[in-house]
């Protein structure tokens, strides 16, 4: 498999970047496992030199690229995604619990804040379990995963009760919150799952890595004016609005913007996907 | 204000059909009032003359069209709408019972059949509740309006019960079992509604005008095979699709196309829009 200079070049780095920061990436290959060797070399170098300021967030996951035709052409170090432009995928869980039957006012939500030690989006609100997907892994198992080493949840309830909801699709363009060269296109696709807890059970997310501060039960109210004071890390307030929408909470008649907003949490990505 | 040529005229029947049956519209006029009568003279005449086989199904309903700034231009006879290929409003909503808790493979669905005897799609199947958005109704109350009016349920357990659960769009490119011209566009945005009834309170949909043939109770599996067998309205199936993907039924693990599906039933329509 040949990835021509055309296919990569325009992506890394794009219009965005000085001239000297920009790179040709071309390796030639029969392989995904080849591919994804000759160009890790090639990040690895990068990383050395400290080519990329996005870079310094190297976190040892592997995420795939992918063809137009849906072919997985090679892995790459999670930090790198967002110079070449790819998609990437991961998964948002909100866990509730009604207080009012079936009224979504009744709801409760549990909220977690973002360590103050988080590379990105410190100290902001967050959805009760998010992570990214990599390669290899599908959705529902990255979102167990995560559900029990960011959350302390246990994995069999979550494997019982949580529902998948749809995706809810975006472009980050990074900016300075986000650390690293700003203006590079981040396009996502997140898989967004509920998970209603029963209160009589007592369920209580906890952390459990250094990801998260503390959880804790917001009132749909509370979260409400956290949204509004722009509190959230944006792409959890897609989901959480998208939440809103699928429990009647958004409706049409409470928001003008009711459909286009629906129609723009799940935008078409121009671009290559699984 | 001034409806251009180039607005209208290129949408009157399009490409698609013969030269002889394009026509011009223009009105000149500062108020949708005006708007609208002048409209409706010609359009009158058009049925007078049988110049179009889609003024058969004339509705005696007013539709309204947008300019591109959200600006309401006029109404328009709904049977009028698929020449002008506006965006058409509607509501769907299914009403389903649970069987076996939160899991929705023990949902039941409340599955209509359409009357022989409707103008289009005459005998497939529908979902529980469904209707067009006329000028100056709210999607709710038409819901409401049109859940007594087809379904026979109590106005106030609708009111109560109904979720909003969001929007759902798509192009009807118009074939022969629509009746009348082929070929033409109708874009259509409909809102979205779930009914969850209790199978304790023994709430039973029933006919109530000539729309509706009969209601049957069908299991989720049941209902897979009859969209399985198209034998769903097609805008029907879309509202189902979506709503399996918002209760976990359809999930990335048991659908490869998963994320695609997702962003098509909420494309953006390019066409202007309330």
């Amino acid at each position: 498999m040949l990835l021509s200079r055309e296919l990569i070049f325009g992506k890394v780095g794009g219009p965005f970047l000085a001239d000297d920061k920009r790179r040709e990436l071309k390796v030639q290959s029969t392989s995904v496992q080849q591919c994804t060797a000759g160009f890790a070399q090639i990040f690895d170098q990068w990383r050395a030199n400290a080519t990329f300021k996005v870079l310094k967030g190297w976190r040892n996951e592997q995420y795939p690229v992918y063809a137009a035709n849906k072919q997985l052409l090679f892995n790459v170090e999670r930090s790198v995604s967002p110079l070449l432009g790819i998609v990437t995928y991961g998964v948002h869980m909100t866990a509730f619990v009604r207080t009012k039957g079936s009224d979504p006012t009744g709801m409760l939500f549990w909220i977690p804040r973002r360590s103050k030690n988080k590379q990105t989006f410190p100290s902001m609100l967050d959805n009760t379990v998010a992570g990214g997907i990599s390669s290899g892994e599908t959705p529902l198992e990255t979102l167990v995963r995560e559900a029990v080493e960011e959350a302390s949840l246990p994995e069999e309830l979550v494997r019982k009760r949580v529902r998948a909801a749809g995706t809810v699709t975006y472009v980050h363009v990074r900016d300075r919150r986000a650390g690293g060269e700003t203006g590079l296109d981040q396009p996502e696709c997140q898989y967004v799952y509920d998970l209603e807890l029963d209160p009589e059970e007592h369920v209580i997310p906890r952390p459990n890595d250094d990801e998260v501060e503390s959880f804790s039960l917001w009132s749909l109210a509370e979260v409400k004016k956290a949204l509004a004071r722009g509190e959230f890390k944006p792409n959890c307030a897609f989901v959480l609005i998208d939440f809103f929408v699928r429990h009647g909470i958004l409706t049409a008649e409470t928001e003008p913007d009711y459909h286009e907003i629906v129609t723009r949490l799940h935008r078409k990505l121009d671009y290559p996907m699984a």
